[in-house]
């Protein structure tokens, strides 16, 4: 399959039309950013890295029966994909408290939730990617009751089918993002990335941070940290 | 029935104990303050204006069947109510953008939601009483599944009734804020207070303000406008 026209350049990936009509690249960049884009760099690396450890991911969920946008890999650093009309939500799961959520509700970062906390970011730059529940997203018309149950069946699953995964590998899985879409028959399927850019990862034993909080705090070693998680993730 | 000890002293109320060990007096003040303190006033005949038009809308809820803590008037601004251990929630209800909602969601202040907005903000001063959602409440054992339900059932049928009730004074409600607690008997019920501090209301013709929001604003008119929902109430 071979790239078309670019559709959009983001800021960690480029996406691309493909022959057919339902059908897309995804070509994940080196490019880093955080703090809503305020912070610009590039790790070295991460566009190969993410793929293949996004990959994994999306296999192992498409093998548990969980729909995703992945078709195909096509080279180091680009996917096919199924194209969705993507849901302007962000799903954030959380087992650990961390960033914000430690922030929001005053608990030390570390401190282990007694339950999963799902949490639903608003994706809209210009707005800050602010924090909104079902409500706003029905009155909004972002999604409907339906698909909102079925993408929170799915996060909660997906959260399981991950921690279990990185438990064996060493890992705790303190927080990750989903973006979720509709194929053009109309069902829901995971789409966007699973990668240290959009999850916390921490070593199970010395709770070391393996993920993108290396880069938006200034920690070093991000590329060994995304290499890690791959090398686990393969072994 | 006669005040004991102060229990608490907060912004807009103080809670006596009576002899009775589940029954409190509430007294309403002039006190005023807004953006979580950091402003403070008074406003000559709060405390009467308030706990009148408090309770003609809690004895409108408790005629359609919404359990409340109102138990008598004792004087104009001393109610006996039931004493709740308050679930540490505040509940926002909203019709029409306005405030913090406008903010959140790029909206114009007067923007009519197409089907009301329910918000949950966790009640602690010192967190700047963060906006929260179902997951944090269970995580954090705030309250369980069965409560919620609860409450966000009592909280759509305490928006209808209000809404009707209003038309026909012509005030149109934009949002409000409500607190829910459990009784000794294991049951919720409806607590605090709803008045022009934790109501928007606008005129349905002018869409002129008549709430707190004209303190908040330094619009003028504060004593004015909570004179005239009064009025109206009782009209
Ligand atoms: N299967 C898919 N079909 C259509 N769009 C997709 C699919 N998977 C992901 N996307 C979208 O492609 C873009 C990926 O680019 P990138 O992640 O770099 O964007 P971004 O800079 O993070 O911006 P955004 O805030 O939109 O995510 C995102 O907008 C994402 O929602
Ligand atoms: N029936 C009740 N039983 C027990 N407590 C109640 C009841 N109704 C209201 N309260 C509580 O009494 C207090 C009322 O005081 P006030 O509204 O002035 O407090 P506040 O300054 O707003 O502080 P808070 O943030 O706690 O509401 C609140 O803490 C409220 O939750
Ligand atoms: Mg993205
Ligand atoms: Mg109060």
């Amino acid at each position: 399959m071979i790239k078309k026209e670019m559709l959009y350049e983001g800021k960690a990936k480029q996406i691309y039309k493909t022959k057919e009509d339902d059908k897309l690249i995804v070509l994940f960049k080196d490019d880093a950013t955080a703090f809503n884009g305020e912070k610009k760099g590039q790790i070295s690396g991460k566009g190969i890295m993410n793929n293949k450890i996004s990959n994994i991911f999306f296999k192992l969920l498409a093998d548990n029966n969980v729909p995703t946008h992945l078709l195909e890999e096509i080279s180091e650093t680009e996917v096919l994909v199924r194209k969705l009309e993507i849901i302007p939500v962000e799903v954030v799961m959380r087992n650990i408290a961390a960033g914000s959520l430690a922030k929001r509700l005053g608990l030390e970062e570390g401190t282990v939730m007694s339950q999963p906390v799902l949490e639903f970011y608003y994706k809209d730059d210009d707005l800050g990617d602010p924090m909104i529940n079902e409500y706003h997203i029905y009155a909004q018309k972002m999604a409907d009751r339906e698909e909102i149950a079925r993408i929170k069946e799915l996060s909660f699953k997906i959260n399981e089918l991950l921690i279990d995964f990185l438990k064996d590998k060493g890992i705790e899985l303190v927080d990750f993002k989903l973006e979720f879409g509709k194929g053009s028959d109309g069902k829901i399927y995971l789409g966007d990335e699973i990668s240290p850019d959009t999850c916390r990862f921490w070593d199970s034993e010395t709770r070391e941070k393996l993920d993108k909080d290396r880069f938006r705090r200034d920690l070093g070693g991000v590329e060994g940290a995304y290499q890690e998680i791959l090398r686990r993730l393969q072994g």
